[in-house]
């Protein structure tokens, strides 16, 4: 079906293999099976990526090098004041939400094959230095340990999208789920909710 | 080596299994390399599971019959006071913590087959619950979205374990980190803190 879109025989094969490995694992999937998903012939995975591990690769590379730019560049300047601290972090968490919803199979890739990638390390790093400089600036509580919390952002948006059939199956909605955004906006509320106020009433015990 | 400490072969079979499939799939695992692995004949698997499906589903058994009994324990019933939610959510990350590192192996391979577990569900749910009854006796903030929030807790708990070698790498210790249990509390306590009361100075802009 693609081929008939025009689609280019390498990227055919990158979207095939993102799915196939996403579904079944690396390990389970034959250059075979991909080739024959993709439409193309058997030695196409050799032209273009040597092997099926160079294939892999080459779907890891594609994560790193873009799902995280956007974000990224909002972690770039520290916070100014509270207002730009909560409308920064608010922005943070729904780009990184809908990258990790667009790239869904990627990341499905990733968290299969435990691939270590350096685009979630200086996520986290930059992170870690954006909620320190709010320390700094008093915007963030002087007694947070901001070093153990970094993966939070990450950590529940992971999951959200990781689990997403699942979350619809047993919720109805999901943060995936098309057309009604409702339930996206709403779990982003509550998470960013509990970021940056806890469960607990202010007052004073 | 199990083989000599006397180890039934059923139980062998069981860890053997739960190894494999969490480092390599369980579509790259044959039963012939199980059964080296678990050092016993071939039919053994048959005998005990019928299949390598049956082995599996053995494996997923184990851990939703008796995982998450502790942490469940706690959620039982709702919270009578403030220091009474603060110590029964301390009780719940700790004990929950503590069973995933345990079990890390049957979580890994949980999270690598997308296994849906009704272990999960209940805990998720019985959390929700615990929260709901905090918000109706004051002890939770009534604006807080409780039911958009109950994942934060197992997100962040089995992502720390899954990533734990990953995160030994960069940081020099893990929460299953032997002998030195410090990066844990540290870790518990910063989340716990995270929870309660958010980054957020409570002082009022």
């Amino acid at each position: 079906m693609n081929k008939a879109k025009g689609i280019p025989t390498k990227e055919r094969l990158l979207a095939s293999g993102a799915l196939l490995f996403s579904e079944k694992g690396f390990g389970s999937v034959s250059v075979r099976e991909i080739c024959k998903h993709a439409e193309t012939s058997m030695n196409m995975i050799h032209h273009y990526f040597k092997s099926k591990e160079g294939l892999l690769e080459a779907i890891l590379e594609q994560f790193s090098s873009s799902v995280f730019e956007l974000p990224l560049r909002i972690l770039d300047k520290p916070p100014r004041s509270k207002e730009d601290l909560l409308a920064r972090l608010e922005m943070l968490f729904e780009t990184t939400l809908d990258a990790c919803v667009e790239n869904r199979l990627l990341l499905l890739v990733i968290l299969r094959e435990q691939a270590k990638l350096s685009a979630v390390t200086l996520y986290i790093e930059k992170f870690a230095w954006f909620l320190s400089q709010g320390k700094e600036q008093g915007l963030v509580r002087k007694e947070m340990d901001t070093d153990m919390i970094t993966g939070f952002l990450l950590d529940r948006i992971i999951n959200q999208v990781q689990f997403a059939p699942w979350i619809e199956e047993n919720y109805g909605a999901s943060v995936q789920s098309q057309g009604h955004s409702q339930y996206k906006q709403q779990w982003c509320q509550a998470n960013l909710d509990l970021f940056f106020n806890g469960i607990l009433p202010s007052a004073q015990s």
